[in-house]
């Protein structure tokens, strides 16, 4: 079972060539061209890292409208996932599934004896459980929410999760609420939970380089909380340098990008409509899907494995918790690659 | 006090230039230039990293002239440390003093209860204590040991160190080896215990490319093991994308970087011998440094501070556990550079 998207390099092993990747949901306009500028200039790369991401901790602060000192950037967001579960030692988790499977192996690796799984379902349309708020308990340490989620692309809106970092902060458990996906929705500041960050200390908001500006080979998250003492003890829960030079070159570069996130978001919104019609019209059930990726119901598994003569990666979603057989994620991309997807899957399903 | 060397970056906000840096025991050639000429290859960094490190692995493998899958690949030693720490969460360990700062920082953030410190005296020219091996006892889960140590240079032949071997493994202890800077000994291959690794599974090899291909803002390095389960511990101990993938290709590039590393071996050699001779004259004593640093004791504190208008960065040593202030570490570096290094210090020392 695949742990993650995203693996081009087995596909690139046994087939000896690169694959169309809708495994995992990057950016399809790659790396902006700034960024790749950046990057051909190689001075001061011999040196250590600024381990306090100075320069862009003064950019991102600018850019998500934040105090500078409300940051601590990581080795991607996923650096981030265990440095707060390594320095929070939570005894007890509370997560949706399904959800990103990285909460749950860094809450494990850090000893966490006792994870709640609360089921998002189907019938449900995946949305968060009504309930929700009701399973932190006195004794929660800590509470992971993913909105957009992944792999389902439903997204809340902050009425829906307000009540459940009013809760958390009664109950003394800390809210992580991953919003790395938040920047492709068609209306990012309507979603997110910046707003409420001072007022509530227990809130950390994790978001990436990663995704939004294709830079998943150069590896930038970061987080957000209005507590001091929290980012303090995410710094001691590793080692200094973990954050490249080279990615925080890339990451200032990457928000001069002038128009890049325009287009971004204009490639996504259109991109988006177009696969969800296209994958209807193929009799699949789409859910969610507000994000930069499609989730949906075939009903038969193994498409992901019919797809790799292909050429084409896609994301089997069996592995996820609480999720059967039959479900799948795909990126949204190009549209000439969208219909590649398509016209691949038409193939597929059409000879079953 | 400076937790490590290294820091350009509060300089150059007080100074607003580039110091020559003494302070970070870096390769003074500087990135090769095959590496340099990777970087300017942009593509595939959209991508998440090959978690696997495939080609690294089996190029390094080759390289190190050892099984391919005894390697596992991390985001700098630094990442390894940790992870080593928070894989086998060590109730009590044994740690020379001084020595490399972060395994202490790791351990502490791992929740480890007793770290023992065994002090290297000076009046034992900081060499590991003779009765080092029988500290380690029924109930040490590990032991961290730098060969060449850090900060002092002093280096310990396989002879010295099979017995510390020996008894950790007796006592069911791991046995953690930085040998991050064997490759700047005038005869590494004298010095590594690369040979006793099938043997004894619980010895773990740290390495990187950070110090030999100075890439400390690339972040690459790794560790040996022949027991596949440490290295599967050490996997699931941290997000799988830890290395990226412009480390990883740089990684490369460096290994077919043809003749640096003769150039780096001559120049080490000759420079740590110029300033070795030009410390003493200067009235200095010297200790160990069979490395790229020099480690010498100046009798009087602050000489770090002195040195700043001088656009020099050394490092004081007094922030180690077991050294009183006075002494200090400094890389070596091209002869121009080490030159500035001597004439900054002769008139300080001239002037005090």
């Amino acid at each position: 079972m695949q742990k993650h998207g995203g693996d081009i390099y087995t596909y690139m092993e046994q087939f000896g060539e690169r694959p169309l990747d809708f495994s995992a949901s990057l950016n399809p306009l790659g790396l902006p061209a700034e960024v790749r500028e950046r990057l051909a200039d190689t001075a001061g790369l011999e040196a250590y890292p600024d381990i306090a991401c100075r320069e862009l901790k003064k950019a991102v602060g600018a850019a998500e409208n934040l105090p500078a000192e409300w940051l601590y950037f990581g080795n991607g967001a996923a650096d981030l996932i265990d440095r707060i579960c390594y320095a929070f030692s939570p005894d007890c988790a509370l997560l949706p599934a399904p959800t990103f499977s990285e909460y749950e192996r860094a809450l494990k690796a850090s000893g966490c004896s006792r994870i709640i799984f609360s089921p998002f379902r189907r019938e449900n349309g995946f949305r968060m459980d009504p309930d929700f708020a009701q399973q932190i308990r006195q004794g929660t340490d800590i509470v992971f929410f993913c909105n957009p989620n992944n792999p389902t692309g439903c997204v809340e809106k902050p009425e829906h999760l307000l009540p459940v970092l009013r809760v958390c902060a009664e109950k003394g458990a800390l809210m992580v609420l991953d919003e790395c996906f938040n920047d492709f929705l068609d209306e990012p500041s309507q979603y997110t939970m910046k707003p409420w960050l001072r007022e509530f200390p227990n809130l950390i908001i994790l978001k990436a380089f990663t995704k939004i500006y294709a830079m998943a080979g150069l590896r930038l998250g970061y987080c957000i909380c209005a507590d001091p003492s929290v980012l303090a003890k995410l710094s001691q829960a590793g080692q200094p340098w973990n954050v490249s030079t080279i990615a925080q070159q890339a990451g200032l570069a990457a928000l001069d990008a002038g128009g890049y996130r325009a287009d971004t978001a204009s490639l996504i919104r259109q991109e988006r409509q177009y696969l969800r019609e296209a994958l209807q019209k193929l009799g699949l059930t789409v859910y969610g899907s507000m994000a930069n990726f499609l989730f949906f119901y075939a009903g038969q598994a193994d498409l992901e494995k019919k797809l790799l003569p292909e050429g084409i990666l896609l994301r089997s979603c069996a592995g996820f918790y609480g999720l059967e057989p039959g479900f799948y994620r795909a990126a949204v991309r190009t549209h000439a690659e969208n219909i590649r997807l398509i016209e691949s899957l038409e193939k597929i399903l059409s000879t079953r």
